[in-house]
C-alpha cells in the first residue's frame, strides 16, 4: 500500500487557492497527455491525480509545503519529452508543470548570461543567444520541444556536446524550491565557484528527486562564424566507427560527431520520404565543424576527407545541412513510425569501446529475432539503440526484452560504461539502476535524497526506490 | 569539550598495522609540517596527533573504519599547499596524507584519459599530457608543488580556467573511500553520464568533507599547436578591467585573461629583483590564447593590440613567457615576503563587476590603513585580494581585519558574488561562511554531510560547523 495519501478535495481546494481555479486540473481528458512520456507502451501510462501549473517560485513552494503536509507526491513536468517516463506520476498525486513559467527573466549580454524560467523551450534559448550574436551550445534532438528546465532534470547532451559539454556545463547556477518548499539560489553568474559543496551541479541530472528548478542561469559562448557540416559515408560498420578516435585525437576539436548505422538510414530514409545518399549500403558519420575563418574551416574539411578516404570511406560530403539534420533527429521519430512500441537503450561508453558496442547490438539484435537500429553521438560515447518490437507479440516482447537488456547491460558495465548518457534513468530503468549500480553509489544517493527530502515527496519512485 | 576521542596507544597499534609502522608518525618534528597550510599567523597552526601515510584505497578505508569505531576525525592533506587551513586538523585526530598515493595509473591515449592518485604534483599531470600530444588544462599557481588531490578537493581554478574550465570540469571521474569505509567509483572514462546522481561532481569541491579521493580520471584536451602570451600595459585600473568583458565578447576564446594592479607588480619586481615593464605606475592585463595557425594567431594579436590600444594601453607586448607567468605566479609569495602576515581573500563576482570590487578594494585599504594587492583571474570574475598586516600590530589587525573582511563581503554579496572562487572555505572562512552563505543552501550543505558521514569523521570543521 502507498504511503502517500489521495489528493482529495481539500487538497484541491488549496492547490486552487494557490494557483488559481483555472490552473488546477483534474479533468480526465486534461490529465491524459500528462500520463506519459516519449515512452510507449501501455505499462507506463499512468494519470495523475490532478495537474497544476503555478506561474512563479513562490507558489511551487506553497505546493510543495502542500504536499509535505498532506503526503502527496509531486512530479515536476517540463515539455514531456523525455525518455524514461521521469516525469509521469505513477505514485499519483501532482504532476506540478512548468508551462506557465516561460518567462526570459535576464539576458546579460556583458557576463553572457541567459537567465530563464524552467518553462521556456530550449530552441527559444538557442534563439535568444543567436539574437545576441552568442550561441547557446545545448542541442538534445528534441530542442524543438523539450523545456530548458527538462534538459536540466536530465543533463541532457545532444548534437554540440563534444565541443560544448552537455547541459551541466552550460548551467552556472539555478534557482530550486527545496522538496521543503524553501527557495534558494544555488551559483550564479559566476564562472568560478569554490564556496562550499558544488550544489547546483548536484541537482543537475536529478531528475526532480531532489526539488524543483524554477530558474536557470545559462551560459552562451562566443558564436563563431561559420560552420561546415560533412557527411562521410563509409561501407562498414568498423570503418565507420574507427574513424571517431583519429579525429578526436586530431587538434580539430569539431563540433559534433554522429554515427548512424544502415539500418537508421534506411528507416530515416522512408520515414522522411527522401532519398539518402548511399543508403543501400552505407554507415554514416556526421561532421560539424566550427571556426571564424574560413579557409582553416576547408584546410580541416579536406584533412578530414583525407583521414575518411584513406581509412576507407565510400564518400566525404560537404552536407545539405538542413536535410542531414533533419535525418538524424528524426532517427527515434522514424522508429517510433516503423514499430510503435521500441526501447530506446541510451548507453554510455568510453569512446574506444564503441565498436564493441555496436558490434554487440547487432550480435543481440540476431539472437533476439528484433531490429536494432543505432544512433551514437560517437565521440561522446553515447550510443543509442532503439529495438523495435515490430511484429513481435507482446508477451515475448515482454519476456524477450529484459534478457537482451540485461545482456547488453552486463557488456555494457563490463567495458567501464552506464547505463544512460543523456535521457537518464526516471521510472523505465529502475530496475536495471537497481542491478547495474554499484551498491555503494546508490547508497550514497538514496542517503542524499532522504536527507534533502525528509517526506520523499519530490518524484518518489524515480531513478530508485527508497524502500 | 570535544566529542571526537584521543588518538590514544591502542589506535596507534592499530593504525600501524594497517600502514606499517614507517608509516605511523607521532613525533612532534615530523609533525610540524603537517601543522598548518599556506595560511599565516599563530592561530591558524594546529598539530595533528598523528599522521598516517597510507599507500592503498584498501588502507584508506581500514582507516576510515577505525575512525568511525572509535570517533576520531580523519584530516585527508595533500601538499599542504591550500589557502583556507582545510587540511590542517583543528579537532586533532589524524592527518591522512596521500603523499605515497603517488601512481600513474593509466594514461589512455585513445580516450584522451589520464587516472590517476591523488598524491600526484599538478605539474606532473601536465607532463605525462604534454608527453602525450596533449593538454592538461589544469593549472593552478600552486602546480609545481600542489597535489591532484588537493586540486579536487578544492575545485581548482589557475589561469587556463577562462578557456578549460576549473578542476570540476577536468574530472570524468574518481574513486573515493567513503566516510564509512567503503570504495567507490563515481563516473569514469565517460564524456557523459546521466545514470542518477552527479555524484562525482559533489565531491569535487568538497575539501575532504565527504570521503578521501583515492583515484582520479582525468580528461586530456588536445594539445594546440602555437601559444602567445600578450602583455597589455594600462595607465589606470579602470582601463585595464574595462577591457576584459570586450576581449570576451569577441570571438576570440582566450586561454587566460590575467590582471595585476600597480601594487601587486611592484612587489612582485622587489620579491623578483626584476624589472617588470612600467612598473611606476601600470596596471597588467596578461592574455594567453592558443591555436593551430600561426597566421590565425598573429591576425587575434593584432586584434587584441588594437583593442587595447583603442583603450588607452600604454603598450601591448608579446610577452617573455617564462618571465611575465613567473611574475603572475610569484604573486603570493612575493606578499608573503613584504609581510608574512597576510590574508588572502579570493573573492568572486559576475565579471562585469570586477570594476566596481577592485574600487571597493582601494577604498577600504585606505580606510584600514592597509596595503591590499590585487590580482584577478580577470575574465573568471575572480579577484585575489591579499590584505597586508606589514608593521600593524597583531591586536589591532585581529581587530580590523574581521571587520574590513565584512564590508568586502557585504559588498561582494550585494553584487552576486561569493566567498571564494577556488581556495575553499576549510577552516579560514567558517564564519564568513556561516554569515554569509543563504541559510537554505548551508542547511543542505549539513544536510548532505550528515547523510554521508553519520559520525562526522570527515574533516569536521571545514566549511561549516554542524553543532
Amino acid at each position: 500500500m502507498s504511503k502517500y495519501h489521495p489528493v482529495d478535495e481539500a487538497a484541491i481546494a488549496e492547490l486552487q487557492q494557490i494557483v488559481g481555479e483555472k490552473y488546477v486540473w483534474t479533468d480526465p481528458e486534461k490529465l491524459e497527455p500528462y500520463s506519459h512520456d516519449e515512452v510507449t507502451g501501455a505499462k507506463y501510462i499512468h494519470y495523475p491525480e490532478v495537474v497544476v501549473l503555478p506561474e512563479t517560485a513562490a507558489q511551487v513552494a506553497e505546493i510543495l509545503k502542500l504536499a509535505n503536509r498532506r503526503l502527496i507526491p509531486v512530479v515536476p513536468r517540463g515539455a514531456g519529452t523525455g525518455y524514461a517516463c521521469a516525469a509521469v506520476a505513477y505514485e499519483g498525486g501532482i504532476v506540478l508543470t512548468t508551462e506557465r513559467m516561460n518567462r526570459v527573466i535576464e539576458i546579460d549580454e556583458q557576463n553572457m548570461v541567459l537567465v530563464v524560467e524552467p518553462g521556456v523551450r530550449t530552441s527559444r534559448v538557442q534563439e535568444i543567444a543567436t539574437e545576441k550574436g552568442y550561441l547557446y551550445p545545448g542541442e538534445p534532438s528534441s530542442s524543438d520541444s523539450s523545456f530548458i528546465g527538462g534538459n536540466v532534470a536530465t543533463n541532457a547532451g545532444g548534437l554540440k556536446a563534444v565541443k560544448y559539454g552537455t547541459t551541466r556545463q552550460q548551467v552556472l547556477g539555478l534557482e530550486l524550491v527545496t522538496p521543503e518548499g524553501d527557495i534558494v539560489t544555488l551559483g550564479g553568474k559566476l564562472k568560478k565557484d569554490s564556496t562550499g559543496y558544488g550544489l547546483s551541479q548536484l541537482i543537475v541530472g536529478s531528475e526532480g528527486t531532489l526539488g524543483v528548478v524554477t530558474k536557470v542561469y545559462l551560459k552562451m559562448a562566443p558564436r563563431l562564424g561559420h560552420v561546415v557540416d560533412l557527411l562521410a559515408v563509409f561501407p562498414s560498420l568498423d570503418s565507420a566507427i574507427n574513424i571517431v578516435a583519429k579525429i578526436m585525437q586530431s587538434s580539430i576539436s569539431p563540433v559534433c560527431v554522429e554515427f548512424m548505422d544502415n539500418k537508421a538510414i534506411r528507416c530515416v530514409e522512408e520515414f522522411l520520404h527522401e532519398k539518402m545518399p548511399h543508403s543501400d549500403k552505407g554507415f554514416y558519420i556526421i561532421l560539424s565543424i566550427d571556426g571564424n575563418n574560413e579557409e582553416i574551416l576547408e584546410d580541416q574539411c579536406v584533412f578530414i576527407d583525407e583521414l575518411c578516404t584513406e581509412n576507407g570511406a565510400l564518400e566525404v560530403l560537404v552536407a545539405d545541412s538542413t536535410k542531414i539534420w533533419k535525418a538524424r533527429k528524426s532517427f527515434g521519430e522514424a522508429n517510433r513510425a516503423r514499430s510503435l512500441i521500441f526501447s530506446a537503450e541510451d548507453t554510455v561508453v568510453p569512446m574506444s569501446r564503441i565498436p564493441d558496442v555496436v558490434e554487440k547490438l547487432s550480435a543481440l539484435g540476431q539472437k533476439y529475432g528484433v531490429s536494432i537500429h543505432v544512433a551514437a553521438h560517437a565521440a561522446d560515447g553515447n550510443v543509442h539503440a532503439d529495438i523495435l518490437k515490430e511484429e513481435m507479440p507482446v508477451e515475448t516482447w515482454n519476456e524477450q526484452l529484459p534478457l537482451l537488456q540485461d545482456e547488453l547491460y552486463e557488456f555494457i558495465y563490463s567495458v567501464g560504461g552506464k547505463l544512460s548518457g543523456e535521457h537518464g534513468i526516471g521510472f523505465k530503468r529502475l530496475d536495471l539502476m537497481k542491478k547495474y549500480c554499484n551498491p555503494v553509489e546508490l547508497k550514497m544517493m538514496k542517503a542524499i535524497k532522504k536527507a534533502l527530502d525528509p517526506n520523499q515527496i519530490m518524484n518518489p519512485g524515480k531513478i530508485f526506490r527508497l524502500d
